[in-house]
């Protein structure tokens, strides 16, 4: 999406194509914001529970028999609204390998991270939380930026805004005292950036974790955000097991591949 | 601070002695982020409570007799911290003009919020919520933006948006709902950025209420700010006063220059 022209979308998968060195596989699938709206074809939302066999049942055929889009899908449930593309290829890839249990609950960090409920190999539930995005922000410019914009280390500050995150239910008013420590030079808080990602790391996990009583929580993504996420969880005394988020997707393509023959 | 070049202090001062029209006052009284560490000269914090007599003994001169910047005021308590530079002036003018109760509770919104606890006409206690940086930011780029770039109305969606900030302790989950519908096209929410700045004032409100049990929060600020924050402090059933900022700074200033002469 990040480095794809409008109209660029077939130039750019015959490039990939050809990256694979010549193989020539009998139909493609893809996943993810190809299927926005503002990607190659629109995919449309299937509401959940979605299965593996419910996304191979509405494929968005861009050729038909050659290329494909895994549908995205919704939650829409007492004026509530969530949606996903992408992750959910992640998450039923990961059920179907054995990756993670038919019954779980999976938490997938990044700019929006995703909760999410899996009940007999289905996606039953999910939420979305902005919490990547609005740290890339933060850290980009304005008031936070200068006591935020450096790496984050897994350390005391990083834990201290992570149970903030978790008590307080106010990260728009907590994080000032990013700003506030640095002016007063109170010390307290020596790395700014591992604070405000504890924070809204805390805060995120206050919204998603509310979602499952489960003692384990399955992270499925990059390994630096799963570290992260994994010693937040920590300190809402829950467990978790890491599965890498490329491996996920990788097994979710495999498996609708197998399935749509 | 936004237009004021570094080194540019003087020169600015001078154009606004200027347009006064050539009154010669015996000394001029400046409050606000001119006295910060970008600002002109940094004034440093008085620790809360806080009266206007604290002020003026603790005045920074630039000149001698000529020029003086007002402190901030700052919050250190059990590991908490907080700032605030111009808006002391601001609530402590309208207490000593009347146009407050010498105990009151204020909000003064913005792009940092400022909730103000004032205790027999000092400052008691404060707390900042970053809520108009953040909206500022979320409708410049992002996911958001194109749903929420727009005017806000004030009418159901700011309403509902209210409602989820005040109740829901997760905004940046919450948040996500203005592009969620929007993809699915429910039609729940009409006008994103009413709902948006709904939500994100819902939050202020839930860090900024818990502060005080008054009945009446005093607004001081801007009209539109003010109409905004009033329809939702009543929305979590307390009454709202509105008293206009400038107004209020300038009765600050006033009365700081009797003390200081």
């Amino acid at each position: 999406m990040a480095t794809v022209e409008p109209g660029g979308w077939e130039a750019a998968f015959d490039d990939l194509k050809g990256s694979l060195g010549g193989a020539e596989p009998r139909f493609a699938l893809l996943s993810g914001m190809v299927g926005s709206r503002s990607g190659w074809r629109e995919a449309h939302y299937l509401a959940c529970p979605v299965s593996l066999s419910d996304l191979v049942d509405e494929l968005c055929w861009v050729e038909p028999g050659a290329i494909a889009i895994v549908p995205g899908i919704c939650m829409l449930r007492d004026g509530f609204a969530d949606v996903m593309r992408g992750e959910e290829t992640q998450v039923l890839g990961a059920v179907a390998a054995g990756l993670v249990p038919r019954d779980c609950f999976v938490c997938l960090p990044g700019t929006h991270t995703k909760w999410v409920v899996v009940r007999d190999g289905q996606v039953a539930q999910f939420r979305t939380v902005m919490t990547g995005e609005l740290f890339a922000m933060l850290q980009a410019g304005g008031t936070l930026a200068a006591q935020a914009s450096g790496p984050v280390a897994r350390g005391p500050d990083f834990d201290a805004g992570v149970d903030r995150g978790l008590d307080s239910g106010s990260p728009t008013a907590d994080m000032f005292a990013v700003r506030a420590h640095a002016l007063l030079e109170t010390g307290q808080i020596g790395n700014g950036a591992a604070y405000l990602s504890g924070l809204l790391i805390g805060a995120d996990l206050r919204a998603g974790l509310a979602m499952g009583e489960h003692r384990t929580v399955e992270i499925v993504g990059r390994s630096d955000l799963a570290a992260l996420y994994s010693r937040a969880i920590a300190r809402a005394a829950r467990k978790t097991r890491t599965v890498d988020g490329g491996m996920a997707a990788v097994a979710g393509l495999k498996h609708l591949a197998e399935l749509a023959e």
